[in-house]
């Protein structure tokens, strides 16, 4: 009997050229559908929950696929860790309801963006934080941050890419700064997000950081709907994927990290 | 006019045969002492707090070198870590008394040894903490390393080397274990430590979880003087060099990380 499964998944991104797969490239579903190969001897269609640009990390990415394969789940998750290099990790797996696509069913996404505050890199961060030399002032960057909440066209921190569709309107329902003794981090939450949008609303911040805006310009970069108004792009090293959010019914849920 | 410098360093141990220079291996040593001819073009007689082995890694790891040349301190960190690899940074240089050496001064050193305790693995630490997939009772393990203060004859914690002295009693005068969500650190300080002792000590707390000891056996162990009476060499991944002690004016201390 079919079964549509939910997978979660860990992985530090610095290794390979985003999620998705490319010609002569190393992508993190290239070598979990090898994994899954090598473990069911099928390749199933995989329904990801986005894509992660090269060298953005994930704490939480999802996928769906549909399984006729009987292996327990648990059996599943050990199975492909075997077999998966230890920069990825299988965290979960459940049963989730036929139509459930990680992708369609995803209500928003938590994202968290590390940033390295101290003169000295950190030996132990390379490719897993940014690091920023001068002092943050981390409550500054977080008044800016508040500008982010709520529903905005947001044009102007996109990328601009033929795959994006026509509707830059989206809502955040978190956005926050906060410093953790060096590290400073900024969490931001949407229903969706556009082409580098979290690497460009921390650019923005950084940029208040450096006096080119105030935190009160937000509002009009939004409006201005010109890339080229809002802050630089940062660095994907200091990118994290932090949770996705379904609707799943309590019980399943109960079997999350 | 010469002066006698101490630098305190930290380094991600996973890409290097440890601290000491090798013949066809890449060492810290090797590296940072490449590293300071680019910047000065001599090569000083480096003196370490001690030797690091393959995979260790150093949060601080202390070194002093006579140097004539006149760079000013905050300049030769800075040239250092431009040319030294992402994984060791310099965080420090400071002037010393011309006796001060960084192994014979040294009062006593701090090691934690870190260990990932949930079923999964996590990517983020891969060759940077044990991975330990059966629950451990860090009140139980507590409870054991607590035999391991005060002054003892660590000769069952010792891997015999020819470069060890006859002495192997060593006061041990920190030695706890506390869990941090899924993190269980084990941190020990003493005047000094045997070859690879910190990592038997960790193998012998990993014993007590498995039922192989109990707490209360560790004082029988340790007056056997006998390695095969105490548990496994833990992995070097999970070991850190967390901190060297040394007696210094408390102006010099002020610069400390």
């Amino acid at each position: 009997m079919e079964r549509n499964l939910l997978l979660t998944l860990q992985y530090d991104g610095s290794g390979y050229h985003g999620w998705q797969v490319q010609e002569n490239a190393r992508s993190v579903q290239g070598v979990f559908q090898q994994a899954l190969f090598s473990v069911l001897g099928v390749r199933p269609d995989i329904k990801a929950c986005s894509r992660t640009d090269t060298g953005v990390h994930a704490r939480e990415f999802c996928l769906s696929m549909k399984l006729s394969h009987g292996i327990p789940t648990e059996r599943l998750v050990g199975a492909l860790n075997h077999f998966l290099p230890p920069d990825i990790a299988v965290t979960g797996c459940r049963p989730v309801p036929p139509d459930f696509h990680a992708r369609y069913s995803c209500r928003g996404k938590r994202y968290v963006y590390e940033i390295w505050n101290h003169p000295v890199r950190n030996p132990f961060l390379y490719g897993r934080a940014l690091h920023y030399y001068h002092p943050i002032d981390a409550e500054l960057l977080n008044r800016a941050a508040q500008h982010y909440l709520g529903r905005h066209d947001f044009t102007a921190f996109c990328t601009l890419d033929k795959r994006e569709a026509g509707d830059f309107c989206r809502t955040v329902t978190e956005s926050h700064v906060e410093r953790d003794g060096d590290m400073v981090r900024f969490t931001v939450a949407a229903d969706g997000f556009l082409y580098n949008m979290v690497r460009i609303m921390t650019g923005t911040l950084l940029g208040v950081q450096q006096g080119r805006f105030a935190p009160e310009d937000i509002p009009a970069i939004l409006q201005s709907r010109d890339r080229s108004c809002a802050g630089v792009t940062a660095p994907a090293c200091g990118l994290y994927l932090q949770k996705v959010f379904y609707d799943l019914p309590e019980e399943a849920a109960a079997n999350e990290e």
